[in-house]
């Protein structure tokens, strides 16, 4: 009842203002939408990035201000009262992991309070996921947990959806972002600001900026939404109408008793304004976002404007102006029956001018990618077996984690454009929600492993260990030498709904080791020596990430196939073998001369690889199961970053843009000789490339795609020049400029060489213009083959020239691209005071597969990928 | 009734806030003085400067926040809510001209509301004034007139008086301001923060900056007040307490939840700054004032931060923390019983670091200087009248100049220390409230004339004009040829209090003129041809400041002797001649050659001085009434202004700061000869001293003074040196490093060269650093004789050499101070686009008494020089 008293009282007050006499201004703000006029529907707006120059917290609570002046909590502390002074203001708040955080710290009075503006549509949620995700680098499946997280809360606290997508700062704009988290969603439209620049120009003399937005062509017209581009970006019309405290933009001067009366001045750039949005707008309905990055810090000094503007700019009618939300703006497009134009596709890649592609982050920051997709998987797999034991809101669970994933989906999160300060905070954030899910996961495998044997699952016995970095060969774990005769147990848990047969690897001592499936049975293995890379990566990198040095190098790596049904685990166990002869196998290890003629043929299965020494290059695929056969190179290069500092428009290389000054071949280093591992499981083709690139080429026996490791840094820059590193896999296939690149991991888009469907392209930046963003993977195809790469992270790529696939691996920068961050893309790590750049270790697979038969691999294997085998080890339990 | 229900429930509101459980966070800050700890009194105030880098208005409205960003509307907006959100928060308000923009916009709840504040307590004003008046080159009347006003509005509305002075942004502090304005005013103490670095570090080492200060000797002990200096400056102290939007400082950061939990450290940061300040402060009291130059423009947050402070704080316990007032602390320092020591005299020169001496804003905009004393003595005068004819609130009245003249004593608006196009902002409110007086004036003037002849007061027929450009010659009303027969009427009104004889002159077309009393008895009178110097005046500035050129121009000044009753008025008329050998006598003219060795004496009374040709200067002063004769030598001297740019320690010559590179003597130019004009009212001795100097040396006949006009200027700057114009009048007196100067046109003070009494001091600008503040007068004395100097303007002045005293009139600088404004003072005016240097007009006046004897002609004459005679001129009527 308090409450309700609270509330009246808040709206009594608006009512005593506005009907006060005297000399105290009454503004009439009560406008709705006027059918013959011309309508402006001002839109306040907020965009509150999740982390970029500062972190999240930083952001909510103000701190860090010298960096970026922003405080998300004086933000919504402020807005409340401005609502409550006029019923008539709206405002449309978006990125929840702001408003949780600002939710959780408020009184149940005031909570009470904004559910009645809520209630009262004065303050709508829009988009409503826990941020504002990037739409070329996310994984639809992280896009939709995030999205989930902020549209379940606000189910929960306020009983409602939102209504529209506004994806208003994303660099460039996904399909299924449009079907899947637009249409799908239930979304009634989808707003946004950046498109090419060039095609923004063709749709404002085009009045089609609007459109009927078609992401998906599978779905077709259910897949359709109503979609807006803004005409310049998210802020408030030119003319001067920002309005926070101390911004320059001219306020409504109406006291009359004051010098600098403006009020005629201020109603004509209202209009003029208005007139020129209109005059690229269909529909008598224009929307004027008022806002941007961080704004409202006081909501009052934007209303007080804006009740001047709605007030004067009525009197003066010429337009008419209302307070508005995109909700309303979408019911009023709707209501006009105009005809829209229909988009189909996406809008990638984004330029905001000339030689400004912002291709470049689809690579910005390659570990954090990878530890993102990392997490997404195993968020994936922890949650299914938080189901299997019982979610506990008091023992450890996911929430953490999934909070730092969707945190980690934001557009300058994921995307490598956030400074390394906050970088290091959402990987913080991951770490922390992995070590909480770790624990979750170890127990409830344990309580998996032990009610299968009867225990119980109230307490349980088994610790698991978990390898997080596996990836450089750090495992402490399996680096146990069973000389006591203990076993170390291996579970192997598959999160998928299949059945699957894969192969382990891990990193142990001793060589006399014998692996057993949980009857008892001896399993076949095979041992490959570990590689000097690995253990200098292993070294380098325990040191600086986890401050210690491992006592004991493996020597080692352990690999056996294992075989785990759908959403189910297996068990193995690993012992020393106490019989001589009984042995996992080791590799059998030679080198392969360059100075020799001779070619080289590995795979001890269907797919064969031959290397031919004078090139240092895989030169022929063949698999024999289906006869594909392929002359393949795989080579490296690396683009020189532009430096236009002093040019007359200048446009640096950076973590946003990719704007390459010359492409240059990366040769192989002749005198170092390949070396070969062969074994009954695995084959593999150790390559140095140079000082800084180390790959490995595998073949599994039971596979038909080929694996490449490759490890790449760290990228020597003491020339001066940043470069970004890219692999190209060429073959002969006749593309005809057409390849076809993932939307988020999930449909495949066609994309033809300096190509728009919407537009005449200007061809200003002939590999930049053609990157696209790989989430899943990138294939090419002629009348006969297909050749599929996938990919294990985001990563940018091409096909620049016929026949060839080429992926951008890793990016280090000298350079600011001027879009904000004011910091080079210069990763380094640190051991103490030594540090050098960062060095990235990644894998992608490929395949030739005859044409049209290449999707099952992709589609099943891309899974596998995004959802590897979850590996869990414990000791001395006997099976 | 309503108001008092909305008044219950903003408290309620509170209430309700602080009572909830819940992870709401409850501060408690209700904590008062605890006797036995360091109580740290936080006093949340706002500096807001009545213009200075923006127009008062601009300031207020939050316009031309480009220049500047500051809004004082957001501050008086966001504070209330603020206040109502919690009692124990309290606020002081100080500058009522904003105070009262605000008061006028608001609706009568809001009145109430802020009446409710300030009846509780929690907003007290303090100061009270219109502004924060300078108190270097203000008249005491001038400050009286405008701290009336603004306490006048606090008693009507709120019913209250101010307890407490804040003068703690003026660059030093005069004795007046101490007695006068503080303990008369009736205030319990005087804070301020700009003294002497030298003298404030012997304070701090001596805990003596809080003192008894004792500004006026006459009065001694019932002049007293509790006067504080901050032992830094008025803001928060150091270690990050700037809580406003998109401060650096770093907030409290208390939620555990998030990172960068930080209210150990914020604690320990504060208690640190308690007691540092502690240590330099008596008692176990000490303020932080928290705010500075226009801040909370979002009032809550401060008052977020200042309340986990003062929560956190206390729960340390290692020192108190409270909101309060300077009330509440002045208070406390009372109840203390401390023993302060006793300060004597005032806080002149201010000098914030070595070689920065705050005197050059003595002479800064010595026109503006100028107009503001004019229209004191104008409004005066007004005033007067006003009372005479009845106060009108629709017709003509004296408000609009009050207001003006009460803005411009602001310590950036007199001072000359603002912007160029704010000193334009004050001197249009000056004019638009002069014309709105002189309107008041004419007709008080008319009614009180033809009352006498019985005609009522009603409606009045004589029209009266008035000629405020006197000072460039320009006077349309007695320009007349007087051909047709009329007659020039000439009312002279005297605002003081005894009865006058005096001299007026006016420029006049024809000679044949008549001049009578309004017995209609021919009276003597003089004419005096108008010098080229003043003609060149005349017309550039007509044109530059009315936009047009006079038709004719006046020949002659015509100079009569009149007499006029206290508070009273007399008329006079003018005519054409009719009978030949009844005019005005034509002075004799003559030249005097520089190359004769003779010597010129002048004077027609008792005062007679003697020019010698070879040295071009007046070298004998004799009085043959009391026998008193000097050696009196006249020069001009410029400083070049500082140019420090490329000094380690940078630091310019500008508007306040007076630092010259070097002294250069001014030489007459040879070849011009002295003119001389005589006649049996004054004797004129014109010199042209350079191109851009010219000055005229009166005697009147009945006057023991002499009078010197100046024409300084344009300052010639092609060598791109700026440069200080000053005049020295240099005496054999053994003045012993001893001189006077007043105390805001009120008590003379002892100035000793080179010396404090307060401290020992460090000698580092033998000229600026002896520099004082010059508003009535200045002189020197020894065992026989004093020699006093009047000026008609505030300016800066000292006796930098025994026996002479100097007086700086004119500065233009082409370098800014780096004190914030930003501006080089270098003043222009234009006739279109020609642009020239300011030209200064000016009269000083100069004595020499036997010793003791000058006192009586500094008080009355001086107060002439304010209040000087009233003219008002009509055509036609006969008396």
């Amino acid at each position: 009842m308090k409450i309700r008293v609270l509330f009246t009282v808040f709206l009594l007050m608006g009512i005593v203002i506005s009907c006060a006499e005297s000399k105290y201004m009454v503004y009439n703000t009560s406008q709705g939408i006027v059918p013959g006029k011309l309508n402006v529907h001002l839109v306040a707006h907020t965009h509150d990035d999740v982390g970029w120059l500062k972190t999240v917290d930083q952001y909510y609570v103000g701190s860090n201000n010298s960096i970026q002046g922003a405080c998300v909590e004086n933000v919504l502390d402020s807005l409340i009262p401005a609502l409550l002074a006029d019923k008539n203001r709206k405002f449309i708040y978006v990125e929840q992991a702001f408003f949780q955080r600002w939710w959780r710290d408020q009184s149940e009075d005031m909570q009470h309070v904004v559910k009645q503006l809520v209630s009262l549509g004065q303050l709508e949620f829009i988009n409503g996921g826990m941020c504002m995700h990037d739409e070329a680098v996310t994984h639809y499946i992280d896009m939709i947990d995030q999205t989930t997280l902020g549209h379940r809360f606000i189910k929960n606290e306020f009983g409602l959806t939102p209504r529209i997508g506004w994806q208003i700062d994303p660099f460039g704009h996904s399909a299924v972002q449009a079907y899947l988290l637009g249409a799908e969603v239930g979304f009634d439209s989808l707003f946004f600001s950046r498109i090419d620049y060039q095609d923004r120009a063709k749709r404002k003399s085009e009045k089609s900026l609007e459109v009927i937005w078609q992401g998906s062509k599978s779905l077709g017209q259910s897949s359709q939404i109503f979609a807006g581009a803004f005409p310049q970006n998210y802020e408030p019309p030119p003319g001067g109408f920002y309005f926070e405290v101390n911004d320059p933009s001219p306020v409504v001067q109406d006291n009359i008793n004051l010098f600098d009366y403006n009020v005629e001045e201020r109603v004509n750039d209202f209009v003029a304004a208005a007139l020129s949005q209109a005059n690229v707008t269909r529909t008598n309905h224009i929307m004027f976002t008022m806002g941007t990055d961080f704004k409202y810090q006081y909501a009052h000094t934007w209303f007080r404007q804006m009740d001047k503007l709605i007030h004067y700019v009525n009197m003066d009618g010429h337009v008419n102006a209302l307070y508005s939300t995109p909700s309303i703006y979408t019911d009023a497009k709707h209501a006009s029956k105009e005809y829209w134009p229909v988009k189909t596709n996406d809008f990638f890649p984004y330029a905001d001018r000339v030689n400004a592609y912002w291709t470049g982050y689809f690579t910005s920051r390659p570990a954090l990618k990878r530890y993102v997709r990392m997490m997404s998987g195993y968020y994936l797999a922890a949650r299914q077996l938080e189901v299997f034991k019982g979610r506990s809101n008091t023992g450890p669970n996911t929430d953490s984690l999934a909070d730092a994933l969707a945190i980690a989906q934001h557009h300058d999160a994921v995307t490598g454009t956030e400074k390394q300060h906050v970088a290091n905070d959402y990987a913080k954030r991951l770490s922390i929600g992995y070590t909480e899910a770790e624990r979750l996961v170890a127990t409830s495998l344990a309580c998996l492993m032990e009610s299968t044997s009867h225990t119980g699952c109230q307490i349980t016995t088994t610790k698991f260990q978990q390898c997080p970095l596996l990836n450089i060969s750090y495992c402490p774990a399996s680096e146990n030498d069973l000389s006591h005769g203990e076993n170390l147990i291996v579970v192997v848990y598959n999160s998928l709904g299949w059945k699957r047969v894969d192969v382990v690897r891990i990193p142990i001592i001793k060589e006399d080791i014998i692996v057993r499936d949980s009857e008892g049975r001896e399993i076949e293995s095979q041992l490959l020596p570990l590689a000097d890379a690995h253990v200098d990566l292993r070294n380098y990198y325990v040191q600086a990430y986890l401050g210690r040095t491992p006592k004991e190098t493996p020597n080692y790596w352990l690999a056996f196939p294992v075989s785990v049904p759908p959403l189910g685990f297996s068990t193995y166990s690993i012992s020393r073998a106490k019989r001589a002869g009984a042995f996992s196998t080791k590799s059998s290890v030679h080198t392969f001369q360059g100075i020799d003629k001779s070619t080289l043929q590995v795979g001890q299965g269907n797919v064969k690889l031959t290397f031919s020494a004078d090139k240092w290059k895989c030169t022929n695929y063949v698999n024999d199961r289906n006869a594909v056969k392929e002359l393949v190179e795989q080579s490296f290069s690396f683009y020189a970053g532009y430096n236009g500092t002093s040019d007359k428009n200048p446009q640096n290389a950076g973590a946003y843009i990719f704007r390459p000054n010359g492409t240059f071949s990366i040769k192989p280093q002749e005198q170092v000789p390949l070396t070969v591992m062969r074994g009954p499981i695995v084959d593999e083709v150790h390559q140095r490339i140079n000082q800084w690139i180390y790959q490995i080429t595998r073949l599994y026996r039971d596979r038909e795609h080929v694996e490449v490791e490759f490890v790449v840094g760290p990228i020597p820059i003491d020339d001066g020049i940043g470069k970004e590193i890219a692999t190209q896999i060429t073959t002969k296939l006749a593309t005809n400029k057409t390849f076809f690149t993932d939307s988020n991991g999930r449909d495949f888009i066609r994309r033809i060489l300096d190509y728009r469907r919407d537009w005449n392209l200007e061809v200003n930046q002939p590999v930049a213009g053609n990157y696209y963003p790989i989430n899943l993977g990138i294939y090419i195809q002629d009348d006969q083959k297909e050749l599929s790469v996938l990919v294990d992270r985001p990563l940018g790529g091409s096909s620049i020239v016929d026949g060839q696939i080429e992926l951008m691996l890793h990016r280090r920068l000298l350079l600011d691209d001027s879009r904000g961050v004011a910091e080079a893309l210069n990763e380094t790590d640190c051991v103490l005071d030594d540090c050098k750049g960062l060095t990235i270790q990644g894998k992608y697979y490929f395949r030739i597969d005859p044409v049209g038969e290449g999707a099952k691999w992709r589609r099943t294997f891309g899974q596998e990928i995004y959802s590897p085998l979850l590996l869990a080890f414990s000791e001395g339990v006997r099976l």
